[in-house]
């Protein structure tokens, strides 16, 4: 097992009407800068949940966040909060919302004169003043409610990059499945996707003596695999909801990343479709994932077994056909979820997006992969196979 | 899956040569208590390497707590600390070295003329100033280092108790395999034992629609069934100390626990055989874990039929069957390590045993038990079963 150190502090309050208990959550006094997105909110009735629950606060609002949260309209929340002089960031949304947020809260103390794209390009520090955030999370999918980490894209560059700070972790997190019933098919099966995906980067790269980690990060994907589906065709199902907002959370609270390698390259290069393309997240995650995995079967093989046989119940003798049958089984579910894993269903052509991301990478100097050893080249030969 | 909150704020630094960054966790200026045991630590490098990472701060030290630490020793910590005006225990040493010091650190700013026994007595709330702890964690079983509970014995009255408050759970662990090495079997094996018992107290009661939080708790028994004999081969393979470590912390640490029914009644009982025939901890958890789930086996058959099937690959279709399989692999695994799982073992009458826990628990009106149903008669024919 590899050295680590893990702090994970959010206070999650998870549950049928959780969302009652929000006063006691803030800090005394609290000046809130509501955040939130298109409005779902006030036709699910979470908006009005919140702000009963608010009632006595100060709250200032900024509707709009978009998915993939841009930074120019970020900077108009970081105004509006300087203006008003908020004291508490509370975002009321999914991972975009609240990855805006943790955004928002980093640039508010950024000093006159300095940009803070700087934290996301330049890896500028944020400020220990960083505004406190909590959440209302109404979107399973990202784990952005318990981690310290960020995606933010900028219009203007066409650029997505991410940033990870501890000091915007949220103080708490409030999950109450049932603010989840609504959500259209297409964002339950992203939830899904985007979970999966998150365990198997930090799963999918080559043993490391370290047999909880991975057996904690196969009891998400096999529950991912079991009650996926269920969700999907029962999507009332308050147990099902909370199954996957448990394992998307748990996907992503830093747990199982504990003292193993972590890969990421699906998400890095499917940052780059979605700047390109404009794909949802989890869309890219479902085409990227297969082909990666299947180019890189080689330095993935221990883990990629164990994957097929522990997760796919795949018993076959042969050791490359097993890890061919488990990268199969994987591209099966996420179709059967209704989830598109090629490029061509985007109408993208696959050698075009090739070259756009070598290029890019070639440009950044980018390396990927858990030994840092996966090429522009290596990705291109992936995007291809897509 | 029922509601709860969840939140676990120990900073865990886990690994090699991890006490070298101690000071950086320590709040400046901080006016140390280093608390430990018997003086083992002094014997395996650990109190050098404390002392030495503490170099520049104010350190006074308080020896001798025991194994069940009792509280007239801890109230002589209690007046120590108070004395030389303390702002900071760090225990260093297992289980009952950080029980014992979160009770100290509850107890140092009680008034004059409250007696801190109340907080385990009479469930008296710790004050909001108790003192920070932080721990060198040398002996992976009680999962303490990153939990809120405390377990205390006092002398004078045969008393074993129980408490937990948010203000006494560590602010950090420092949890370095290496310092286990020179463990003694008994104590590795009663670690393996503990941590196995406090995941069957979570888990072992009655399906709650968790079921990530099933595989997760079974992930600790499967990591623990694998690596538990292989330890006892190889004490000093350090990547099986790591396991052992971690599937510790993780047993206790909260996390398996969130959202689903607990029973806890083997804890209960065995701190009474605790108490009056001085068997160690977990000695007592493999005499009546067994037992329990056997007398037990009508209102947890669909979790004991999953843990036969999952934990211990039992197949045969016959479902009681099956759980008897389940509980006897159980007691064969708690023998194979070299604990005994019988009260003769340590010449204990159980009829004498049943009547005395029998009668304490009746005076108590104690009902145990995931549903708060188990009778002191009901304890009586476990424990004369065991």
């Amino acid at each position: 097992m590899n050295n680590f150190t893990y702090c994970n502090p959010t206070r999650i309050v998870f549950g049928k009407d959780a969302i009652a208990g929000l006063k006691d959550l803030l800090p005394k006094e609290a000046r809130v800068l509501m955040t939130y997105g298109g409005g779902s909110i006030k036709n699910n009735g979470v908006y009005d949940q919140v702000r009963s629950a608010l009632a006595g606060n100060t709250v200032v609002e900024f509707g709009g966040i978009q998915p993939n949260p841009v930074y120019e309209t970020l900077m108009q929340a970081v105004a509006l909060a300087r203006k008003e002089k908020v004291t508490f960031l509370l975002a009321v949304g999914g991972g975009s919302v609240l990855d805006g947020t943790k955004f928002i809260a980093a640039a508010i103390p950024f000093a006159v004169g300095q940009d803070p794209w700087d934290i996301l390009a330049k890896n500028a520090s944020v400020p220990a003043s960083a505004l406190r955030i909590g959440t209302v999370l109404t979107l399973p999918a990202t784990g952005s409610e318990t981690n310290a980490f960020a995606v933010i894209s900028r219009k203007s560059t066409g650029e997505k990059l991410a940033f990870g700070n501890e000091h915007v972790v949220p103080r708490f997190a409030i999950l109450d499945p049932a603010t989840t019933m609504s959500l259209p098919t297409k964002q339950t099966r992203n939830g899904i996707v985007d979970a999966f995906v998150h365990v198997m980067e930090q799963y999918a790269t080559y043993p490391a003596n370290a047999p909880l980690q991975d057996r904690f990060a196969e009891s998400i994907l096999q529950t991912l695999v079991e009650d996926g589906p269920k969700l999907l065709a029962q999507p009332t199902d308050y147990d099902l909801r909370a199954s996957l907002m448990w394992c998307a959370t748990q996907a992503l609270s830093g747990l199982i990343g504990c003292g193993v390698p972590q890969d990421w390259a699906t998400h890095m290069i499917g940052h780059e479709i979605t700047a390109f393309y404009g794909l949802d997240h989890a869309e890219t995650l479902a085409i990227v994932l297969p082909s990666l995995l299947a180019h890189q079967k080689q330095p993935k093989a221990a883990k990629l077994l164990q994957f097929a046989r522990r997760v796919w119940g795949i018993t076959t003798a042969d050791e490359g056909q097993a890890i061919d049958a488990g990268i199969a089984a994987t591209r099966r579910f996420f179709e059967s979820l209704g989830m598109p894993t090629r490029l061509a269903a985007y109408h993208v052509k696959p050698a075009e997006a090739a070259a756009k991301v070598r290029d890019r990478f070639t440009t950044r100097n980018t390396k990927l992969g858990e030994r840092g050893d996966l090429t522009p080249e290596q990705v291109a030969q992936i995007l291809q196979a897509c």
